[in-house]
């Protein structure tokens, strides 16, 4: 088999496990509907730190510890971490994982960063550069509102199309040593501009990367909606369901009956007041790692299309008038018998 | 040969080519020693932009053309592209490479990125995922200085120490097609943190992640300093040089007699201003691109040693009185015959 699908995707030959996952999250996470299913579950969101950005950093130290502690490891036999987040330089980043020792590739993808880190990490274990790496990231209410919007005490109004950025880390470590779960191919997204200027409604500006990306995926695999058991996007939210629907039938594929979104999944929009859904790039990866991944190791599902999205916006590009561009992932994930 | 070499490295096997290179820059790096060797030099540096961001994302969109024009190729044969900048959220390069719908890995590094990026993109080249790869990076004199210091009509003084950034893009094209010039191993830095907390001597900040990943790439490889035609850092300047030197002779190694760094050579600091030297993404993107590939592809160098350098702070981290740590990443380029 090519290693190389079409004009975007790779497929591995020997297809890296994905070994073990982690999640940690704040406290509104832990009320949603997937509470339960966290790893941890933080009582104050500051996590014993004196800033957000402390916060945050302190999310990517414990996803990263509890995820190389499942799979049997040490910290030193990790060759690669793969890693980023929303702050402006990926200050979570930096300051979450210094301690490690651990050789960095900083990533920026925005939203869509823990697609990014699960597919470079999968080519890196897949040529045998590693024998283990990490891919992880994070995101964090009060650290994202601070850098992106408002301060909190200012208090002001969301519109409904606004999504709640959620507070969490998310951590995989893939290697070459067996487990229920691999990734068995990826496609790579581009950025996708549909001039959307709204930074209160993401959803919209993520939706058409999102759409390509599925859509340019199965094209370039030769395979059909239902090769799939699920279709999961990481935080378009309600109104960016719909939008990606709309795109999707028109390039020629229904995917609404398998299509779920983790934004939508990780809060009780009505009775949780999170607007159009959770977004941040913890979002998809502490879903994925709490909810999804364990219908795949138990084997109710054979495979799915992982699909995280980003906005990438900054508040210099949006005070500049500047649209808001999206780009999205795509990462084949299969249970292994 | 095994891929995995020591602890932090890796050497091809069939080492990818560094099939072309292009840089643009501004008019200061243009009145400077190497400024008749830039491709382009741009006499205005808002390059017919409105804003100083839209002026970096121009100088990514030339440095992309110009690299893969001289390479005889089209857009469309890039399969991926890696790339990193700066600013908040890495607007220079989303807005900058956007129309050219090319599959875009985002990448955060600070001053590293360029190291970074030469690293995935050899890592992909060599293991058959793409036939052809950008690696690119960019910074902006103006768009740093509002990104991390002072506005520029506020007209701050600033210390001897501190480094001048750079206004320029390169981009390298990266494939299996032959040329003169290829990278046959990578050491991939982690993140070093010696204490510093002066946002105006990045140098002192960074020289500890060179000297790190210097000793440890030599370590690696088993190696000697004579193994080498030249060591060059990406924008230590002169107060980062001497303490790099000290660093690695406490680490067993004299670099001294080989040892260069680009921020040193792109300005003349006594006669431009420039304090320290240059700094930023492109300091070590144009200074590759335009004079020290040269040597190497004319034989005139055998092997040098590649390691741009980060330092890792944001204005939230660096006023919420946290640490500038460093990382750097090495690259190994040798002369093809």
């Amino acid at each position: 088999m090519e290693i190389q699908v079409g004009k975007q995707s790779l497929a591995f030959a020997e297809a890296p496990y994905i070994i073990s996952s982690a999640s940690i999250v704040g406290k509104k996470e832990g009320e949603g509907p997937l509470g339960n299913r966290f790893d941890v579950v933080g009582e104050d969101d500051k996590f014993g730190q004196n800033t957000w950005e402390e916060a945050e950093s302190t999310l990517q130290k414990e996803a990263f510890t509890l995820a190389v502690g499942k799979a049997g490891l040490k910290t030193e036999d990790i060759r690669y971490l793969f890693s980023g987040d929303l702050l402006g330089q990926n200050i979570a980043t930096s300051f979450g994982l210094m301690d490690y020792q651990v050789p960095l590739f900083g990533l920026y993808g925005a939203c869509s960063t823990c697609g990014e880190a699960l597919s470079l990490g999968a080519m890196c274990v897949a040529a045998g550069y590693a024998d283990y790496v990490v891919a992880m990231t994070s995101s964090h209410f009060a650290s994202a509102e601070k850098q992106f919007r408002f301060p909190l005490e200012y208090a002001n109004q969301r519109p409904k199309s606004a999504t709640w950025t959620v507070t969490g880390s998310g951590a995989y470590v893939l290697g070459k040593k067996r487990s229920k779960a691999r990734i068995t191919g990826i496609t790579t997204g581009k950025i996708v501009d549909y001039g959307i200027k709204d930074s209160m409604n993401m959803g919209a500006a993520m939706a058409p990367a999102a759409s390509d990306v599925i859509c340019r995926h199965l094209s370039d695999f030769g395979r059909n909606v239902t090769d799939y058991d699920k279709i999961i996007t990481g935080d378009l939210g309600k109104v960016g369901q719909e939008i990606l629907w709309d795109l999707t039938r028109a390039g020629g594929y229904d995917i609404s009956s398998i299509h779920t979104d983790c934004g939508i999944e990780i809060y009780d929009a009505d009775k949780q007041g999170t607007g159009a859904g959770g977004s941040g790039c913890g979002c998809a990866a502490v879903t994925l790692s709490a909810h999804f991944m364990r219908q795949i190791e138990e084997g109710k599902w054979k495979r799915i299309l992982f699909v995280p999205t980003g906005a990438l916006l900054s508040t210099v590009s949006f005070n500049e008038g500047m649209t808001v561009p999206g780009i999205a992932h795509a990462v084949v994930i299969e249970h292994a018998g």
